[in-house]
C-alpha cells in the first residue's frame, strides 16, 4: 500500500512508524505546511520522502489527514476533489460533526472515512512520534453509512495494523461524549495550570510542593494551543453544556465547604469516587 | 529505635516499611482504631505487633502520626500528655496550621515536629503501602523553632532514612502553597468526575471514549473522601480562594468560547503551557 500522510505530528508520524513496522506500507509520503517538519520526519524515519501535496497523493491508496480540525474542515472536499477513485481519505480529528458537515453533498464523501482514535500525548511534533501509541485504544468512525464497503475495508486494515479497537457512532453523539470525557479534561488541566502559575508570581517556590498528584491532574495542560483551540471552537456547544456543569460542581462543592457541610462534602467524593468502576 | 506508627495506613505502612529495609527501626509497633487494619498490617510485615495505645507508645522513641487531620488535630494534645521524655511525635498532617495550634502551649510542645510529606497515591489503607514511597519526595518541617533540637534531630535521621528532602516554612504559609498545588487538584478531579458521572447516567457507554488524558486528570478523584473531607475543612479559608480563582478562569474562559475569540484561548493556553518549565 502506498500511504500518504498530510500532518507530520504525533498522531500522523506514530501512525506512519507502525503502518511500515505492521508492513502494510510499501511507501509512505510526507505532506505538511512545515518544511522543518517535513524535513525532521524524512530524518526520524517516519517517512520515506517529503513531497507536495499534488505528488504525495497521486496514486496514493490511503492518505491520513492528521492535522489540526479547523485545517482538516477546510482542507477536506479540497483534497477529495484531487485523489483517484481508488484512494481512501481517513482522518484523525477529535471532533467530527463539522468536518463530516464540509464534505456532506461532496462526489467523493464515499472514499472518506470519519475517524477518530483517541490516543495522545502532551506533546506534538514529529519528535513526539512514537512506536505503538495506538495499540488497544478505542477509534470512533462516524457516518459509517456515507463510506463506501471498500472505504471502510481498507480504513479497517489499517485500524486493525495500528492495534485500534474500531466502534461506530453518529458524529453528534461522538461530539458530546468527548467534550465531557476528553475536552473537558484539557481545559480542567489548562485552568488549573494557569490558576496556579497566577498564584507563583506573589508565592515563590510554591513549586516545591507540587507532588505526582497535581503533576497528573495538570498534565494535559502541556498540550499544543494550535492544536485544542479550533477543537475547542468546533465543539463548543457541548464543551459549554460541560464546563457549565463543572463549574456549577464546583461552586456547589464551594458552598457546601463554606458552609463546613461534612456531610455534603463527603457524599459528593464518595461519588466521584465511582470513577474507581470505569478507570482500572 | 522503637518506632510507634499510628494509623497503619498508604503513609504510615510505608514509612513502617522504609524505616526496617534501612536498619533505622529495631522494633515497630502499630495502633489503629480499625482491628481489621492492624491484623492486616501484621500479616503485610509492616509491624511487628498490633497494640493498644499506651503499651505502644511505652519506650518508643519515635512515634508517627499518620491518620486523618481532624484526628490528628483533637488526638495530638493527649498523646503529648503520655509519651516519654526521650519520645519524639512526627505528624504526616497535609494541613499545619490547625494541627500546630492544637499544641500550642503545651509543656511538650518541643517533643512534636510538625511535618507534611509530599507523596502518596489515590489509595488507601495497610494494603496500599509500598517500599520507597518517600524517595526523592518534598518534606515540608513547619514551626522548626517550637520543636527542641534533639528531636528535630531524631527526626531527620528518619526523614533521611525515607529519602526525604526537608525544607522548613511556616504553617500558614504552608496551607496556603498546599491550597493550590495539592487540595485544589484533588477538588478538580474530585468534580471532574462528578460530572462525567452525572452525564453517564443519560449517555451509555460514554466511558468507551475515556483515554488516558481523562484518565490522568481525573486519577485524584479515586481518593479517600474520609482522609480528604477534614483536610478541606481545616484549609477552608485558602482552599476557597483557590477554589474561587479557579472558578473565574474557567468562568472567563466559558465567555471567551462563547464568544469565538481563539486570541484569547489561545493565548489562555499559551500561559497554561508555561507549566512545563516547572514539570518535566
Amino acid at each position: 500500500m502506498k500511504i500518504t500522510v498530510i500532518g507530520l505530528g504525533l498522531i500522523g508520524g506514530s501512525m506512519a512508524i507502525d503502518l511500515r513496522a505492521k508492513g502494510l506500507a510499501s511507501s509512505i509520503e510526507g505532506v505538511d505546511n512545515n518544511p522543518a517538519h517535513g524535513k525532521l520526519a524524512v530524518e526520524l524515519g517516519l517517512v520515506d520522502k517529503f513531497a507536495p501535496l499534488e505528488e504525495a497523493v497521486k496514486n496514493a491508496d490511503v492518505v491520513i489527514v492528521s492535522i489540526p480540525v479547523n485545517a482538516i474542515q477546510t482542507f477536506l472536499p479540497g483534497l477529495l476533489d484531487i485523489i483517484e477513485s481508488k484512494t481512501v481519505v481517513i482522518d484523525t480529528g477529535s471532533t467530527k460533526s463539522a468536518i463530516c458537515k464540509s464534505v456532506t453533498g461532496h462526489p467523493k464523501r464515499n472514499q472518506f472515512v470519519a475517524a477518530h482514535q483517541i490516543a495522545g500525548t502532551e506533546n506534538s511534533g514529529p519528535s513526539a512520534a512514537f512506536a505503538g501509541l495506538f495499540v488497544g485504544k478505542t477509534n470512533i468512525v462516524c457516518e459509517k453509512s456515507k463510506s463506501s464497503e471498500t472505504a471502510l475495508l481498507k480504513a479497517q486494515q489499517l485500524f486493525d495494523a495500528l492495534g485500534l479497537n474500531t466502534i461506530f457512532m453518529e458524529a453528534e453523539e461522538h461530539d458530546k461524549h468527548v467534550a465531557y470525557v476528553s475536552h473537558l479534561s484539557h481545559v480542567s488541566s489548562f485552568l488549573l495550570g494557569q490558576t496556579v502559575l497566577d498564584i507563583e508570581k506573589d508565592e515563590k517556590n510554591i513549586f516545591n510542593l507540587a507532588g505526582s498528584g497535581f503533576a497528573s491532574t495538570v498534565r494535559l495542560a502541556k498540550s499544543s494551543p494550535e492544536m485544542w483551540a479550533p477543537i475547542f471552537e468546533q465543539n463548543s456547544e457541548y464543551l459549554s453544556q460541560a464546563l457549565l456543569e463543572y463549574i456549577m460542581h464546583l461552586q456547589r462543592f464551594h458552598y457546601h465547604l463554606m458552609k463546613r457541610d461534612t456531610k455534603e462534602l463527603l457524599s459528593t467524593m464518595k461519588k466521584a469516587n465511582e470513577i474507581r468502576r470505569i478507570l482500572k
